[in-house]
């Protein structure tokens, strides 16, 4: 048997067939147009789907006529927005430009119903924790994963089940406040921790030391020509050849991300925190510092038992991260 | 059936015998000496338990010698701090001064083996959240209850089961970062939710805008010699008479409380969030502008459901919401 995991980003659309042992067999990759219609997607979806089908057939023992139901086990899709389970709608994708689309619905029809009953769908940060929390084997009773990318989400898995929340919404980490006075978020609150300790942050931190009167000589400025070259690799090589002035703004990206960890751990005292996004490949130079400092701020530092801060484990690879986590949402 | 509900406190041990309609029908209260020791703790608790049940008796239709098994469903203690449920022992208490006593192992020595099997212990703000969760009626996947009082504790109940975390103390959201730059809380962080949201807090706030010279004329000097005769009661006396000055500061609180809130609906989406403490009965000076503020901020806003915000049913007595709560403990 085999699944299909589906994670609709906003440039790019990443589809696989995945095998029980969680092995991407197959894959492709749609662009979506800046201005796709949910109705172009939701073909070029399901169009997608019937590709990876009619491939899998020609490769298995199944003849042509065989029945899908002996083939597949689920589809799953990953959507950048509220998945509205109990309604199919997405109610809201910020980067896709949806609001309230009966994505869901409208795409078990375009699919048939042979296909519909084997067809979910979820928030793509909560997939990827679950697509984290089953592979890696993980059996704690409080399980969070935190994604450090352009902004910060999450999920969080309760005694094997993930918490959703009255309206699918919940594990929205990144719009945690951690300075109701601080810098405008784009979610029209105060110092968020995304707008802190996102990878994105990291690297406008590092921009403006660049561009301070001291940053004028760091490493920074190596091999770029202007200051919007400056990536996350860039940073971290900085890093890597000493320069002070890029350790300082590490040291104080880890302090943010430390901040929103605990408040997280105070709050949940999960057993385990799994980072994830990118950035964590660079977790050497890093990670070490955060837990240093969650180690001396958590209210319960006096316990034995604490939260453990690791890395995910398909860390390296988030369109294998997409496409696992996205075919095995069914399972909760 | 009986149960015996005893809350630790400070300076006061509350204790009662709860009947199966959530009705304490005796009660009692020993006065704690500032530095008893946990044995002479634990030997007044166990004089207690056993005046109870010979109250117990006399009263009810057994005899001398009938069986406790009949008489007693389940004994539960309270304490402020860090109960280790697999030790027994609390791991640490500020307001005792414990730290890693066996306390529940020799309690139940003390008790005798029938009681010893069916006392239990557990932190005091979770056994209040069991207490309202049980009592209330309530029956939601995600319910949050958050206690606003000298500091902000609370609990959470995930799918009818209390989350204690990894090591007993989840939901401390009283120390939750809410200003990373903030003022210094006991807890050796910055900015915490209970240094700008408990009622403590708001007093302090109050006190604050009286030393200003604009505070000079307000209201909530009237009535007081000195400044640290104003309590909250004097301070929503002085709102409810339309003293500019306190209506100032709190409005200044519902902002603290509002984004603490919304912190936590961002992070867990609860059902419903249920407000206690002796504050909440005042809630009508601000509950309204708590709800429209955090109805402004949650990243959900967009969505048909959202977290409810109410008030705890046993608000008015935390007398009764500590044994209460505590003599149900044994149900999680």
């Amino acid at each position: 048997m085999y699944r299909i995991g589906i994670d609709v980003g906003g440039t790019n659309i990443a589809m696989g067939l995945v095998d029980e042992s969680y092995k991407i067999i197959e894959k492709k990759s749609i662009k979506t147009s800046e201005n796709s219609s949910p109705k172009e997607m939701i073909r070029a979806i399901a169009d997608g789907i019937r590709e990876l089908i009619a491939g899998l057939k020609s490769i298995s023992e199944q003849s042509e006529s065989g029945s899908l139901n002996d083939l597949i086990d689920a589809i799953g899709i990953g959507v950048p927005g509220t998945a509205e389970l109990d309604t199919g709608k997405i109610l809201y994708a910020n980067n896709l430009g949806f609001e309230d689309v009966p994505f869901l619905t409208e795409l078990k029809k375009e699919l048939g119903h042979e296909l519909a009953d084997k067809t979910f769908f979820e928030n793509d940060a909560n997939a990827a924790a679950i697509g984290e929390y089953i592979t890696g084997g993980y059996n704690v009773p409080v399980f969070v994963m935190v994604t450090l990318g352009t902004g910060i989400g999450g999920g969080i898995i309760i005694n094997g089940k993930l918490l959703r929340g009255c309206n699918y919404a919940a594990a929205e980490f990144g719009h945690m406040s951690l300075n109701i006075d601080g810098c405008d978020c784009n979610c029209g609150r105060k110092g968020c921790f995304e707008d802190y300790a996102s990878a994105a942050a990291l690297v406008e931190q590092a921009k403006e030391a660049m561009k301070s009167p001291e940053g004028k000589e760091s490493l920074l400025w190596k091999g770029i020509s202007t200051i919007d070259d400056l990536d996350g690799e860039r940073f971290f090589e900085a890093v890597k050849a000493g320069d002070k002035r890029a350790e300082a703004v590490l040291n104080g990206y880890c302090n943010y991300l430390s901040e929103g960890l605990t408040n997280l751990i105070n709050i949940l005292q999960p057993d385990v925190i799994v980072l994830s996004g990118g950035i964590t490949r660079a977790a050497d130079l890093f990670l070490d510092k955060v837990k240093d400092k969650v180690a001396k701020e958590v209210y319960s530092r006096a316990s034995k038992i604490n939260t453990k801060i690791i890395l995910a484990k398909g860390i390296s690879d988030s369109f294998y991260v997409g496409i696992i986590g996205t075919s095995l949402v069914y399972k909760m």
